[in-house]
């Protein structure tokens, strides 16, 4: 078992884009993928790569989870699309990755009702890896949760720490709490008292963010409910792409705009390419009985290899275990 | 009565920018303007214009409020500063307004505290006048009410209606409420409940308005809470300051990136004035009882000039009658 299981129809650009994402990945990490989907398609885009036959193996399905789709009715609308199958595989084996560029709730509740909860978390999370100039920051709760307790809040900064330490490296993870004020007593209710619960968890509490602060707050997780997570997410994607466009059209205004932007071009490429979440491969959903790793809904073959990797890591490190014996220390 | 007052020690750019901009005020508009503040400091300034000096006249005050400074202590610690001096000015001149680019929470507090509500409004609410494409929009509350129930919401689109209509000559403004997903049931229990009292509130409601779309929303009043307005707000700013900040620092990387950058001055300029707030003058703290016009707190002239200009009109329009007989007809 242990084994590495990927949606291979899940996101903008499957399966071409995820099939040689696998190839890439059982070529590096010498790990034997299953990927889920359309077997037809998925040999077709196999056929374009050499790689190595006994790492790669098709498990035919024959739906597809679209993003339109109720997610809630997904399990049992779409029982044999490869999101539904690729997460109750594991159930069957618990120590199993799953990794989807698939509709993020679909994922969500599939993952929430097909695997259940970590024993004493009380609500799984998604998470999201902000890029910043110091290296990533893990944000959650992005959405999974609209309505929150402080002591789930808590248990996300928890949860996102062992991640942040076991799969990105981060010695001792410094988590933050995204608010309207640096000082203790700022926020609305749930935010004061979360405030005054991490200060006894035990957990790197370094206090509040604002969100002007967010990118370069030298925090390493950053905890809100989902609510919260979710404006700042979907703002964040908003204002970038509306000042790229700006940017673009304003270059293309006149030729001397023109040539100043082709002289920029290869420069404002690299400066995009930090801004781009898919550098950051998945991000994954916390609490939950399985290792379920969400990567971008674009992604590329390089954004999801990424995704692959670390799933791996999220599975070599028994991350699931972690989080459990953490639960344990953190009130 | 009906007095303009002007609050001439508050904003980053006090009080040489605050006296110029109602120097051009009195010019243009041709209407007396009350400035407070220290009276040697603001003929100094005075003394560089040519101005009809029947239309200036300076209020002396001693003391100057600081961001620094608690908000809420502010009225007892600072009682001859030009911000509290300035909103006592409006207990006896009901139908005047106070300008001020000074701190945000202790205009709010004061403004709270010695004017007190409209007869019926709930909570005074903090706005925000964002740019967008097809013109402004007003978001509120941006962090006067961390904690709010549905019915202050449904007030603040009511209020920020009045407001558009009055004072940004919007004929019939459409109201959108912020949330994590454009269906009716999204969001957390506060926004389901905002959503179906919007429904029978008589505005024009649009429905949901995710975070990734404030620009270009086609609402031009955006409710939310004061928490995640606060979170929009400053996450808006820290965001867009990061990319122009990177993009400069790209544009210095090279010789070659450097001629690009030249090239494209005059229209990156042009296109960083649009995201600018200065450009869109004050806005108002809606609610309470006087017409208080928060000035953005780098004010230059020109900003600190349309915000008078909006306090004027403000004024004109009689916008806290308005709101007080709109009370009426919104359930």
């Amino acid at each position: 078992m242990n084994n590495i299981y990927v949606d291979g129809m899940g996101g903008d650009n499957a399966p071409s884009e995820i099939v040689k994402a696998c190839v890439d990945a059982t070529r590096d990490f010498e790990r034997k993928i299953h990927i889920l989907g359309d077997e037809e398609a998925i040999q077709r885009e196999l056929a374009k790569y050499e790689y190595d036959k006994n790492l790669i193996e098709i498990i035919h399905t024959t739906e597809i989870v679209e993003n339109e789709d109720e997610p809630a009715m997904v399990i049992r609308r779409k029982k044999d699309s490869s999101m539904v199958v690729g997460i109750k595989k594991l159930k069957e084996d618990p120590r199993g990755v799953f990794i989807s560029a698939g509709s993020t709730g679909a994922l969500l509740a599939g993952g929430t009702l097909l695997l259940g909860r970590i024993k004493g978390i009380q609500r799984p999370a998604l998470t999201i890896v902000l890029p910043s100039e110091k290296g990533p920051t893990v944000l959650l709760d992005v959405g999974a949760n609209a309505d929150c307790k402080a002591s789930y809040l808590v248990q996300f900064g928890m949860m996102a720490s062992v991640y942040a330490q076991n799969v990105l490296d981060i010695k001792s993870p410094k988590v933050g709490l995204v608010n309207i004020g640096s000082e203790p007593n700022k926020g609305n209710e749930l935010y004061k008292e979360t405030y005054s619960l991490l200060e006894q968890s035990g957990l790197d509490f370094i206090g509040n963010v604002e969100s002007r602060d967010i990118i370069g707050s030298g925090a390493d997780v950053l905890v809100c409910d989902g609510f919260t997570g979710n404006i700042i997410l979907k703002l964040t994607e908003g204002l970038s792409s509306f000042i790229f466009a700006s940017l673009k059209s304003t270059i293309m205004g006149s030729m001397r705009t023109k040539v100043g932007g082709l002289l920029l071009k290869p420069a404002l490429k690299e400066f995009k390419t930090k801004f781009d979440y898919k550098e950051y491969g998945g991000a994954p959903l916390l609490g939950v009985r399985g290792g379920v790793i969400k990567a971008h809904g674009s992604s590329d073959a390089r954004a999801f290899y990424n995704a692959i990797r670390q799933g791996i890591i999220f599975q070599e490190k028994d991350t699931l275990e972690q989080i459990s014996n953490k639960l344990v220390e953190t009130k």
